[in-house]
């Protein structure tokens, strides 16, 4: 074997590991694309189906495409009797994203992907099934309620409300999920599409893809930010009482969450328009404490760190305003990132090579047998 | 954001991802060791379960720990009801693979990682459940039976082959198991480690790496190839019918699965070895058939192509041979596998940064956004 090329940095930094069509992430320090268009543009422009058919179909769709999606998505929402089965025998202390991967992985048994002209019905059955999917095991398991997953929900974000609540959501909240959406569903090589990309440079199918990049997705490092930043500001009372806790988190280097970003420098694209709709929430919700806490918060990592929100930390009270049960948060990223690891299964096949690295070996050697009774 | 260094190569072929003192592959042209031992050593010598300690613990063990760890591993072997419940859910159509990636991942529910302390004993409850998970599926949709997995197999080979058929198993397949599995256990930065390398380095469960590698491992150009192979050769009644057909697929340039490898260049140095083991396998068979037919099938590739058996090729024959029907090849090797790769998993949390590569973009500069109406 050749000697293998060293790459700087661990973890692959900075190291190009193929190509892509569908996004920039900080080209500019700041910015954030999907196939050329700003995030703050779709953010505010779009529904998170048109941009789930923009990343998987490669332009936006007419409102003849999108009425046609829309219908299309909706006819597909139904959970198979042995999915219900499946998701009923998990406990309700369960990791939700533990949830996700099984029932994604169980869909692959039940409806599997015989070849690759098929993805594309594949992808729009994981992009219609995965909010009910959640919400029936998460009722199941903590309410003793079997949910009716096919709602007369209009969209991903609605029927993702509708089926937690059990009730036709607010308007509001559901522009605030097109939003949310469409912020989370695609950042370019990040680790969970890099691994759907690993599994499908071996032709996997795509539930394979899924299943892997969901596990990838659960890892503290990655998805969760915002649970973690909900955990820590919910029980902060006033703006004055956040400072003191997150001084005092400073000062002992505790790690605090939803601030800062391996790409971005100097801010998240996603934080402006996220904290917006928070703002709004709060109004709605005659909120006094959520919102002026992170605020406060957002000042203080500012003035004292020079780090900014990320996309995740105004989600927690955003979500939070919506009644959305803190360790659901994740799953809903995944609702959303499966546009964008999908779009990237779809590119990677067509103009794949195994994805295969080296390693520097730090072993011994060699090593001589010694027969086991010789050992000690 | 710098401009991401472009790698040589598509598919990080030849490029150092990370660190190991697993696994060298290839580093003489031929060579495969394991922290150092040669390959053809441990496949002689050894039980899997020492290959297993060998990789997991770092040394290999005395035989009080060894005796110590088989006692360990066969008292892990009971499946949970729910788990049981989940692989009866799951038709006889399935692929074998998806169930061992559903069951991974179900087992993940009920019995989470909390934390990393804890990552030993759930490599172990893998290792020693995977066979009789599979079977218990196998032999439930193929044959309407519930099996009794907590047999009294001595080791993981002859769990594997005892819930498979129900009775103990013949000594000479029980060394062949030790010695396929050995085989399989480890090679360095392949698709599927490389996926559980990934997963981990989010600092996520050990139960989502092990289900991502699982479907990475899924994929054609990965596991599968000793399936490949024996759906090639099982038609064939004499070497000369072999030998023809083999030149009409050379002809019409088919792919031939078995041969050839993406580090090996001069040989495959398991081949040999389960060679050997497929030849007596047909000795004690009375086979005139399959083992001639694979070596004339061997012959010809060398003569034709100078493409020389991997791994894969005599795997075929030699489980073929043991009555396993073809279908549940790849999911034996996962029950090899998953030694390497849950060793690699713990390599990399001892040393861990998130595995986040760049990617070069390849899509429009900018996109101006159209409102809808005006689309078409």
């Amino acid at each position: 074997m050749a000697e293998a090329n060293k790459l700087s940095g661990a973890g692959l930094r900075g190291q190009s590991a193929g190509e892509t069509a569908l996004c920039t992430v900080g080209q500019t320090g700041a910015g954030l694309t999907y196939r050329g268009y700003d995030i703050k543009e779709l953010a505010a422009k779009a529904q998170f189906e048109e941009v789930a058919y923009l990343l998987l179909y490669g332009a936006l769709p007419t409102q003849t495409e999108l009425d046609a999606y829309k219908v299309r998505l909706k006819s597909m929402r139904a959970l198979p009797e042995a999915l219900k089965t499946v998701l009923e025998q998990i406990p309700a202390n369960a990791h939700p994203m533990d949830v996700m991967r099984t029932g994604c992985s169980m869909l692959g048994n039940l409806e599997t992907e015989k070849d690759f002209s098929e993805q594309h019905d594949h992808i729009d059955r994981m992009l219609a099934v995965f909010p009910g999917l959640i919400n029936y095991w998460y009722n199941f398991s903590h309410h003793g309620k079997r949910i009716e997953v096919e709602t007369g929900a209009d969209s991903i974000g609605e029927q993702f409300l509708w089926t937690l609540h059990g009730k036709k959501p607010d308007p509001l909240h559901v522009d605030v999920m097109h939003a949310s959406l469409i912020l989370y569903a695609e950042h370019e090589f990040n680790a969970s599409t890099f691994s759907a990309r690993v599994c499908a440079s071996t032709l996997s199918d795509i539930h394979s893809c899924v299943t892997g990049a969901i596990g990838t997705l659960r890892g503290p490092l990655h998805g969760g930010a915002n649970e973690a930043a909900m955990d820590m500001i919910q029980d902060w009372k006033t703006p004055d009482e956040a400072e003191a806790e997150i001084m005092g988190m400073l000062e002992r280097k505790d790690k605090i969450m939803g601030f800062g970003h391996a790409i971005y420098r100097e801010s998240d694209p996603r934080n402006a328009i996220i904290k917006e709709w928070s703002r709004k929430l709060a109004a709605q919700a005659g909120d006094a404490v959520l919102f002026p806490v992170s605020e406060r918060v957002e000042a203080v990592m500012w003035r004292e760190k020079k780090l900014f929100c990320n996309a995740d930390f105004f989600h927690a009270s955003a979500y939070n305003f919506m009644g959305i049960p803190t360790q659901l948060f994740t799953p809903i990223f995944v609702c959303s990132r499966v546009a964008g690891w999908t779009a990237h299964v779809v590119e990677q096949r067509a103009n794949n090579r195994i994805i295969r690295p080296s390693a520097d070996y730090t072993g011994p050697d060699s090593a001589e047998w010694v027969d086991i009774e010789k050992r000690g």
